[in-house]
């Protein structure tokens, strides 16, 4: 048994696929964001326009944010000092979950270390508790859902991705008395495509099965206040648990589920995931506290971000560039291989300071490794059009097809 | 199938245990810790002492650690805005991974979200790369360990708390040929006793097994240089993978493991609890990076905790308070009853300002309900001794047993 040999053979695997993951070494610069530095190793930090951050408004460096963490850090310390139970428990923790639950119109909150934590611990604390519970989950869900349906040992159907006929097909082979639960996202954030909500709470009804919404991708962006496109498609009170990120659209870190008080206090008092982890820094509470309540109440960065979308869609679109469908603010442009994707990437870094992560597998099926944009307020028109000029470039260079109108 | 009915038994099953979790809400003073503020609902907030809190060494109050953190929130804002392959790695993030690879003699470190999520991506990502693998568990392990170790889908071996002879046996056992990974923590945190750390190296050493320690409530404390118990006794270099906690005696948030750059390769590529999931905030990062450093430098606090521990253990003792054996900074003391650990917490908090959270089953051993206090460097002599008296007169209150020395 040779540890080493195995281990090698692992790293093997992904430099022949051409998926070995190499991280830009990068600072943002606060109150000019999307600007930043990137550390490449040589001759100092090098400027550059960053086009695939999830901090989709922004809203990480907000004057209101970034006051309030420098309040917390001043009032209370780093960190929480424990789990929510032994110590960990602060009054910022208290406040955000009344927040979260009122944002989304439900009794009640829980906040997690992270959209991951919480995914992976709610579902599968959720289905454990539900005695012989069947899951439902759409083919495109999360990394983090699909650990959280594995990971309660119970029995799964994949439907495929927002096909509410198959849905409804694996609903009514099974058992009509078995607990049953349907788990989804709001916006899938390598498509950029949006799911048939009110559909999918129909058959929820019809067959008694429990719903489950990630809507991290959604969260501060959709909807009056910001609780997302179950907000927008006024379909929150139809669904039992909703999921958000406090790392995206709000700026800072972290994740929640919304629910009734009763589920709540049950994930809350079961969870491992939650249980067994030292809370959320305060400091990082504070912040989005400040974030939430803002986005409650101005649009304008939702505003923004959704002129920046249709801006650069449509300016790609016109360059001929292969932009995928997408209704929301996700731009993704389409390479399909993991080798050609990089080495675009690695040209409009080094030549047009340009940073744009290649998303390859397994964050998307192989032989559909893209580009994914995610234009914001702060883009402005001029970013935007040097960056499809850029890209025109680059596709001319590599001789890739343009497939521009007539 | 009446879900509300099922989440309703949930719930009454731990109200009949008395072990129904109710969250203290605090807010701790900076510069004052374990000074704090306890917020019931009346009257405004209360005053308190914390002696439950795993800042063990204060450094979430430390002023090179807020300084650092306000330095990074003015410098590049509040999140990281991403995972650490698209978007999320910063400059922070290299230079504290590097640290800890230092602090630990090893090439390479990852950072992760928790603790929690390290010992649990790790165990499960590692596991799964070894064909066969089979785990050899320490029946004491923390509850993301247990997680870790059954989401890798591996065998497992249960070997008794600390017992090398019956680890061996158990891996005498096993073909030779097949994978095997000991995991085990170095110091338990909940009795306080320590691994016998060469003794299982040297059995790993013989039956060609890997290594993993979890020294969540070791680093920053023991060793020259706080690179815990295996620093201390010389035996990090015998270990292939040690793995620690940024929001404990660091004082902030986050998790790491440090191991060969090998295996950190294999761990950064495979992982999805480390992929899909948002970095910690630069804010935390630079906070904890200022931690670490210190802390390499300084023992001032190690040692004020230390002498804290011995002074509290002799003074329960001689007070014949039912303190349990430990050879570390953590003071248990034995109550073996959830509803009388409750209340004993819940008088010390009412009448004494004293906040000892209740240590119940699932954290321990149905039976084995402790009061855990976690002295610190901050805590003093006067507050040790006060604490003494309360204890004591709640313990004759109660009807309970002191057992002085004649």
């Amino acid at each position: 048994m040779n540890y080493d040999h195995i281990f090698d053979q692992a790293i093997d695997r992904l430099h022949a696929e051409g998926r070995y993951r190499v991280f830009i070494d990068i600072l943002r610069n606060k109150g000019a964001f999307p600007n930043a530095r990137c550390f490449a190793g040589h001759n100092g930090p090098k400027p550059i326009t960053v086009w695939c951050s999830n901090d989709y408004l922004a809203m990480g460096q907000h004057p209101k944010v970034v006051a309030a963490m420098e309040e917390a850090l001043h009032d209370v310390g780093a960190g929480s000092g424990g789990t929510r139970n032994i110590g960990g428990n602060t009054h910022y923790h208290v406040e955000l979950e009344a927040e979260l639950a009122d944002l989304h119109g439900k009794e009640a909150a829980l906040l997690f270390t992270s959209g991951y934590v919480s995914n992976d611990a709610t579902l599968s604390t959720l289905a454990k508790l539900l005695p012989g519970c069947v899951i439902f989950s759409d083919e495109l869900n999360h990394a983090s859902m699909i650990a959280g349906i594995r990971n309660s040992g119970c029995e799964k159907r994949i439907w495929r991705h927002n096909d509410v006929a198959h849905l409804e097909e694996l609903l009514a082979a099974e058992d009509p008395d078995c607990p049953k639960l349907i788990a989804f996202e709001s916006v899938y954030s390598m498509d950029g495509d949006v799911a048939p909500i009110h559909a999918i709470c129909d058959l929820a009804e019809k067959y008694n099965a429990l719903t489950y919404i990630d809507e991290v991708h959604a969260v501060g962006m959709y909807g009056a206040r910001g609780g997302g496109i179950s907000e927008r498609d006024g379909a929150a009170h139809r669904i039992d648990l909703i999921e958000g990120t406090l790392g995206k659209a709000f700026g800072v870190m972290g994740g929640y589920v919304a629910a009734s008080r009763k589920v709540i206090d049950c994930i809350r008092s079961y969870a491992p995931g939650f249980i067994f982890t030292t809370s959320l820094s305060p400091v990082l509470v504070a912040g989005v506290l400040a974030s939430v309540r803002h986005l409650k109440a101005s649009s304008v960065e939702r505003e923004g971000q959704q002129a920046a979308a249709a801006y650069l869609k449509r300016a790609f679109a016109d360059a001929g560039l292969p932009v995928m469908e997408s209704t929301t603010h996700i731009v993704p442009l389409m390479v399909g291989d993991p080798v050609r994707a990089k080495k675009i990437s690695d040209i409009l870094l080094a030549e047009y300071g340009v940073y744009v992560q290649p998303i390859n597998f397994p964050t998307v099926p192989r032989g559909t490794e893209r580009l994914r944009f995610t234009p914001g307020p702060s883009h402005t028109v001029e970013m935007m059009d040097e960056l499809t000029a850029a890209l025109v470039e680059i596709w001319e260079r590599m001789d890739l097809e343009l497939r521009r109108a007539a």
